[in-house]
């Protein structure tokens, strides 16, 4: 029988795992927070991902429950798992992919490379670790941030006086140094609930605005060196912290060749979406072999070079599906991937993948074919 | 707004379309045959393809009809284009490979080269034809054929009587001379109704008691001259015909370095299945961008080599996804492809791909994969 995946969240995550099911004949099906999200076509139920019961209806009908984002609250995974439900990855693993705070310190525990950082419960804790940092810090809510949201760079405990007079009793805000990097990079990592893991190689990404603009694949200038530090890093942090499917390490690589944690995330990520044309497995492909507990894939790249521009926002005149035959003509080797969302500033509605020898020609050609979005 | 493609059948072609449509952010929806089809999670409606109303019904919900398969009647076709509804490829193209006969016709008014042929409308013509051509040749009804049903090697007309006795008034057979071919050839196109027109490069396929057996891509051995002629053919048939969507030329390769035209096919084809994981795009994508009007994608090889290896039949136990697991681990960059379909002897029920640089080595990979469903 084809095994059962199901997908908690209708984004665009789900959406592109469809694909990938169709062809290893798993059956997905998707619980989605709303009518006509991304992975509508395989969305068999529409409702709250924090209600057990609806959670659990859900899981009923599945062999194994995966995610397109990381926010089902602890108590109902622990809920589904007490139920005997196969969950990929788990509480334990998920819960540092939702606190910041507890990322922190276990990554700490584990003596993985990290920036400075402190909980702050108060600002004087945020005002303190400021002086000792040179005055300037960045603060972030350990929960519920994505794409820069609830990050800020602060110079002064009063920038975080709004986010200090919110917390409940008992939380804190979590300050990191801000690090002087040269560059960002991102390690991706599969491992199956039996312990199997794969390393892709390591990529970089190049951020505006706090979002993923654009990926590099593999990171260029890269070295044996680079590409060990960061496969071990994110070995270690998959083991470490007990992850299933896809792990997605964001990576500051600083001026003085250091290789520091910036960000987790325990599912497909936009720094692999590169993958999908790139790679012999794309992320998507292997999340689901990894959650399904089938043998991985080759993470190999299929070419020299892969680039991976997002479209973001989308046009002005909101049609973004009558930008197409543009984007396809500028570039016959484009590989132009939607989400199905309506455009609006800033929102992530779809990329362009383009493999190729000539680094400086793919990027110039993904460039070209995704501003036909613009 | 997202184009909506209609699919007319609901069988593995149609499955394989999915994935690209996804990606590409077309809306695609698919008339079955019946439930539980390969194409099921797209499947939005379940009837006769052979009924107007039924076809209709379905048509009126969609952008672009195109389909899974050759058998739908041309009345029915040409009471959607009088509706104004666009399908692709339309019933002046698909007359071609609804009809072998009529195939024929149109192939020698073109001076495409093919095989000796006639029309036998009584045994007396096939046995003229059999005492012209060394006493022995290939007798085929000219409609619904596939897969080698509707085909017979003949030495004597008797041979093909109980196809005699069943011909209404006005049809005859097709008689074809017997080839001495050295291998068997396949030429893909696709062509938008715009005219614009790709070309693949042409691969060799092997057939086991008339069933596709391995692709390899490109064919091996290959020469500027050979892909020459192949892609002309196929340019030449494509343009001829008229054809919009993909286009599949099965071709033989003679002792004396003639290639004829075999069988045609207006859809994804067997013989393109490499293209999934092979090529820049894939003949699934193509097929989606033809027929909705969009400008074709790079038909380029991705590699040095694809082989594709069909999962024919399906193990004994009938537990087809049961053996998925081994033959991921057999070859962790093997592509494997299931069709959702039951295991039946002989039945296509997927395939396997594997790209790489050395052909050897990936096709003992794409076999050693393939025989963990025996």
């Amino acid at each position: 029988m084809a095994v059962r995946v199901g997908v908690i969240g209708g984004g665009q995550l789900a959406r592109m795992m469809i694909a990938p099911a169709v062809e290893l004949g798993l059956e997905i099906s998707v619980l989605a927070e709303a009518e006509g999200m991304s992975a509508q076509l395989a969305a068999t139920r529409v409702g709250d991902y924090r209600d057990l019961e609806t959670v659990r209806a859900f899981a009923n009908e599945v062999d194994v429950i995966t995610f397109d984002h990381e926010h089902v609250p602890q108590e109902v995974l622990r809920a589904l798992v007490a139920d005997g439900i196969a969950v990929h990855p788990g509480p334990d693993a998920l819960q540092f992919a939702q606190d910041k705070l507890a990322m922190r310190a276990r990554l700490a525990e584990l003596g993985i490379p990290q920036p400075d950082w402190a909980r702050a419960a108060e600002p004087s804790q945020l005002q303190e670790f400021l002086d000792e940092h040179g005055g300037r810090a960045v603060v972030k809510t350990p929960r519920g941030g994505y794409d820069g949201k609830g990050v800020r760079v602060v110079s002064d405990a009063a920038d975080a006086a709004d986010w200090f007079a919110r917390l409940e009793p008992g939380d804190a805000l979590l300050v990191e140094e801000l690090v002087p990097f040269v560059r960002e990079l991102a390690q991706q990592v599969a491992r199956r609930p039996s312990g199997q893991a794969v390393v892709y190689p390591v990529v970089e990404t190049v951020q505006r605005d706090g979002v993923c603009a654009e990926v590099i694949a593999p990171a260029p200038g890269g070295n044996e060196k680079l590409e060990e530090v960061a496969a071990r890093i994110g070995l270690q942090i998959a083991d470490g912290l007990g992850v299933t499917g896809m792990l997605a390490v964001e990576l500051f690589e600083t001026d003085d060749e250091r290789i520091l944690v910036n960000e987790l995330a325990m599912r497909p990520h936009n720094s692999g979406h590169w993958s999908q044309d790139g790679a012999v497995t794309s992320q998507f492909e292997q999340h689901l072999r990894a959650v399904a507990d089938l043998p991985l894939g080759d993470p190999s790249p299929r070419s020299s070079w892969t680039v991976m521009v997002n479209i973001l926002g989308g046009p002005s005149d909101a049609d973004l599906m009558g930008r197409v035959p543009a984007a396809l003509a500028a570039a016959p080797s484009a590989k132009v991937h939607t989400y199905g969302k309506d455009p609006r500033p800033g929102r992530k509605v779809g990329h362009v993948n383009i493999v190729g020898d000539d680094l400086d020609d793919i990027v110039y050609e993904a460039r070209s074919a995704a501003s036909r979005f613009d």
